[in-house]
């Protein structure tokens, strides 16, 4: 169970997923890398997304958060559409920088038969400082 | 700063805060009840809050707590559009029911100089059943 | 699974589990009171509980809130020693009253087959302020 | 406010720290390494720090990931015995090896004027897998 896992979907499988799952968001939000237990989401903030002043809104940022865990998870066990979060905390330590995306860099934590548990730091594109950090856990649907 | 604060602000204040602040949802959300450290915030689910199969997506839910403890200080404090959020935690217990409202009843632990904290439970309109819980902080601007 | 459990365990019992399962807080921590989906655990610091200047540590607080939760769970679905704690978020608001006993208010917010949730409110004796607030959460073995 | 800082403090200096504000623990904790915004510190898990079955205890593991971020904040800024966790979030991933040494390994994520974060990811000595990782804040006195 704590074993790195190798994904078993790739990234155009994700983007139909996403297209499926979250037809909200399936616009704004992009698989840029998957690995082993990581994969990396960005964000393109619209209109929609900015709090007055321009900054991206803190729900924007735990919505890019929560579907980055959930995507790395189905890259590494399969579709699961069943599978729901049951726990997140996110800490916003500064505000991201004004018209560049976001990216979403998640590092499974584990991915067991009835929890995974996932890992996420989201930082302005082109820049070190972490913006946001996270931690999501999914129940999975018991076969 | 442990002791009881009345609120400032009326319920009409409020909305009008939340037109100016969070114009993406001052549609979706409405105050319904201001009290001493309390306040309700209803949401009327539209279908881009919803999840395939109808049911309130997660960043939905953190939206609505966010809001609401923002909210709630805001009543109590006057006008702080620079507070932010800098931590949340959230537990989901429960699908919402269908066609529901959701109504989060937010309880304000901590009004200090530096750092406010509120509790929310998350509800079904009509039911007692505990949807999801959260406590977020926030970090109110120095005078 | 959201209904309103009764407790199966009275107070001797759960002392007993307590000896047994937590030997090294055994004396410092006393049930006062069980009732359906609630229960109340008492700590009478002793000196190394304390910081220096004499107020209760915050791992103290953590280990009276995991500890108080755990105890409602039993009470509630009976002996279960392998049920482990997967996540906890706890704020600390304040400092508690010196030289007063710690009590920890424990509400079931769920008891579901896989996961149980319990919402904690650590107050000093003879106070109504909130001193730390947590909810814990603990997978249950599957039988 | 994002800068990488520089540790003032030595490996002594903070041991000196420690056996002064954690008297209770400065025999099983040890400071192994510091770096700019990093910090190891070791566990060398006695009796007390067991649940039956031999198993670290989930306070024990608070325990450390508090005093490993606070550790790490004093080596950066200097002694600033006031410094208090306002929040901590911890996930328990799985059960670390028996008899095996614990090592919490910090990366500060801010060292603001108001408020510290800093990430803990906690290891069994010579594993990989991660057995809890937690996110703690700190407010820091103002001067």
């Amino acid at each position: 169970m704590t074993k790195t896992l190798q994904p078993l979907l790739t990234i155009p499988q994700l983007h139909d997923f996403l297209a499926r799952e979250f037809p909200q968001v399936k616009d704004d939000f992009e698989v840029t890398e998957i690995a082993p237990m990581r994969l990396i989401l960005n964000l393109s903030p619209g209109e929609r997304h900015l709090r007055p002043g321009g900054t991206v809104s803190g729900p924007t940022m735990f919505s890019l958060a929560d579907c980055a865990v959930y995507l790395a998870i189905i890259a590494h066990v399969g579709e699961e559409a069943l599978a729901v979060t049951t726990n997140a905390s996110i800490d916003f330590m500064r505000k991201p920088d004004a018209g560049r995306d976001l990216r979403a860099y998640v590092s499974l934590l584990k991915v067991g038969r009835g929890l995974a548990v996932g890992d996420v730091s989201i930082k302005s594109d082109g820049s070190e400082a972490v913006v946001a950090r996270a931690t999501l856990t999914y129940s999975r649907p018991r076969s």
